[in-house]
């Protein structure tokens, strides 16, 4: 059976969108709707513009094959590649520190698997530390909508030796050696509070 | 007139490679035909293996629009567009130091122009001073295979006072207070001993 508009024109229903693979499709979003991701830029940028803080998240590293070039508009990358990153996803610079950190979720609720690092990035992280920067991870549980600060000395202690142990930390350990940082209005994720308690720590080792 | 190969293929010329209109096509090769950015990579991993310091380039800012999954095999993206940087190419961690930089090669003689940077990378860079990072450039005068490391602080005051001066910073000034860096072996570029100087200095002020 056709249907018809009052002017005659025949209803067609819109196509569903397909849905694509999307590599995204399972995060669990968080509190007001954000990724973890999400909430940290916000954060960030509130440190920005307060001048409290200069601290970015890197972009995806991504080796291009192809670019168009068409005449009057700007060029169109056609072919190109994800490339694992050989870094961390953030860093900056706080009160003359070096700041460098992951982000990462988790639905677990007892502990958090070591699997969600790369060899790589701990490397990093290790690189970085001997050049006395700060290094840390920020951990939200996605269950209990809970973040954590967890200094990487401690994701350092259980990597190296997963071999022989367990291959998650307890959420027990993150509790009581890591940073609750509870959600805020501005910044979100006040996490440099956090900091300023690791700076101290420093300064009276 | 057809031309043959003796098995009796006809011969068909090779068709002459199209040049891309490829946005690097204008680039001078210096120094063992590299690049600023290649010669300061290396340098970079060089810092890095020994571990002096770990400094990387940040990956180009891309916005991706449309990305295929073919089946057991990686995601390709399909369309993407370059975006702006909304800060420097280069930061990483020394001695403790946050570190910030640009690198610009020039084919002008006498003087550096200001047109090679963007509003703003000096925001950026003026709200990394704030935080105590250390900003530079690292500036090649291709005609003379010269590179020099040019502290923010100048860079600063001829940007911010380009609307009633001049749009440029004389070599002389770059040479008079910056820093030469002379090509070396390991590494090319060995420019952390230009930023110990602006330690020492930072450190007797």
């Amino acid at each position: 059976m056709v249907l018809r508009y009052p002017n005659g024109k025949t209803y067609q229903p819109m196509p569903q969108k397909k849905i694509r693979n999307n590599k995204n499709s399972n995060i669990i979003f968080g509190n007001r709707g954000m990724s973890l991701e999400e909430e940290i830029n916000q954060s960030n940028q509130y440190y920005l513009q307060q001048g409290i803080a200069v601290i970015h998240k890197k972009p995806i590293p991504i080796q291009i094959v192809q670019v168009d070039y068409p005449q009057r508009s700007a060029a169109v990358i056609k072919e190109a590649y994800f490339k694992q990153a050989s870094t961390t996803d953030y860093n900056g610079v706080y009160r003359g520190y070096y700041l460098d950190f992951e982000a990462k979720e988790t639905h677990n609720k007892a502990s958090f698997p070591l699997s969600n690092f790369h060899e790589h990035q701990i490397a990093h992280m290790k690189a970085c530390v001997v050049q006395k920067g700060i290094c840390f991870t920020l951990i939200k549980f996605t269950a209990t909508q809970e973040v954590f600060l967890l200094p990487a000395s401690i994701l350092f202690d259980y990597w190296d030796n997963q071999e022989k142990g367990r291959k998650s930390i307890p959420k027990k350990t993150i509790v009581n050696d890591g940073f609750q940082i509870k959600y805020h209005v501005t910044p979100l994720i006040p996490y440099l509070k956090s900091i300023d308690k690791v700076i101290e720590n420093l300064c009276n080792a």
